[in-house]
């Protein structure tokens, strides 16, 4: 048998991530200001969220907005027009945004003007969760269309999240969503998960959501 | 209305890789050593087909692996099972390969004792078709059961191989892949791609392929 070399790519490059994610949360918690990672599929309501937040929020805090999610400056256009500054990672189809491309992003804003920087990761319930951005806080949207059976096909990101967002929840009526058992399955993976259940149609539940996030901007003055 | 900042992201990341990916064809080239990168759905053969090409061409030519498909080493201990030396990639669930990682491989490689170099790229028909690996041919399988929409579905993919492997002919009767259509669909897409319609099962197909593949290892010497 003729000889395996092994080289471990996965270790070396979330290592280098790592560190430079550990460095972005030092200097943004020196400078006070609070970074969110929102992730979700396709159409869960990443935007939706954001611009509820951004309703509810704005007079109490300066926000800003990292929008990595689409090939295109649509979602970074809706938040402007909510008076807060974004800026656009035109990502062009990659999977996932990493700490450099924060990085990169952070360079661009006004910090010593923010108290809360929301990124909108991209679409995308694996790769993302594989990449420490920087921010505090990982906070994951799941949408009731996408069914109660997501924690299980796509762990990793449940367990890594400290918030889970279950929005569109006017869909519930009519749909074979079992919200316990989902509950069940989450709490399994991921004990310590704050759950808040939502409709950004509606709006409600949403006050919750806002109470949990400016308690943690809080927490850094 | 706020500011939008834009950062191009993709182009910053493609652009250093195909630098990268230029340098390593070059370095190669000088070596006399052909760099093939194989792509393709999980499950759609490329471990199957290595293996072929592997039996029919290795009194020829001196031949080695890199694996990146899978996260263990049992592609890898399958490829040295049939004498041949191989690097593995262990990409813990990346979704793509990229020239840096290539370069991190062909480092493991004793360059000098080897004329084909096979890549088997990661299970994905999307993020692989992005990223230039640094190799001369880019070929790709589409296995029979997988359906003859896939085209439709994964321009990219197969827009920028040179070589399409159809696998798994053998499941052709009695199932409803149109191969007519398919091949339509193909070359409207790319009119310069060569196809080989292959069953790995059965061996029907096969020299047509490794003929080819020679033919382009000799054009180095």
């Amino acid at each position: 048998m003729a000889d395996i070399r092994l080289i471990e790519i996965k270790e070396d490059i979330l290592s280098d991530n790592k560190n430079l994610a550990g460095e972005i949360r030092d200097s943004l918690r020196a400078k006070k200001v609070f970074l969110l990672n929102l992730m979700a599929s396709p159409g869960a309501g990443k935007t939706s969220l954001i611009l509820q937040t951004i309703r509810r929020l704005k007079d109490t805090f300066r926000i800003g907005i990292i929008e990595g999610d689409i090939d295109s400056i649509v979602d970074a256009e809706k938040v402007t027009k909510e008076g807060v500054p974004a800026v656009q990672l035109r990502t062009g189809g990659f999977c996932h945004l990493d700490a450099s491309m924060i990085s990169m992003a952070l360079a661009e804003m006004d910090l010593a003007n923010l108290d809360l920087v929301i990124i909108e990761n991209v679409g995308n319930l694996v790769c993302p969760a594989e990449f420490d951005t920087g921010a505090m806080r990982n906070a994951m949207i799941l949408s009731v269309p996408e069914g109660d059976d997501k924690p299980l096909k796509y762990p990793l990101m449940f367990s890594i999240c400290d918030v889970l967002v279950v929005n569109k929840i006017d869909y519930l009526a009519g749909s074979d969503f079992d919200m316990a058992a989902f509950r069940d399955r989450v709490l399994k993976l991921n004990p310590g998960i704050r759950i808040f259940e939502v409709s950004c149609k509606t709006g409600e539940g949403l006050e919750a959501w806002t109470g949990w996030l400016s308690g943690e901007v809080e927490t850094l003055n």
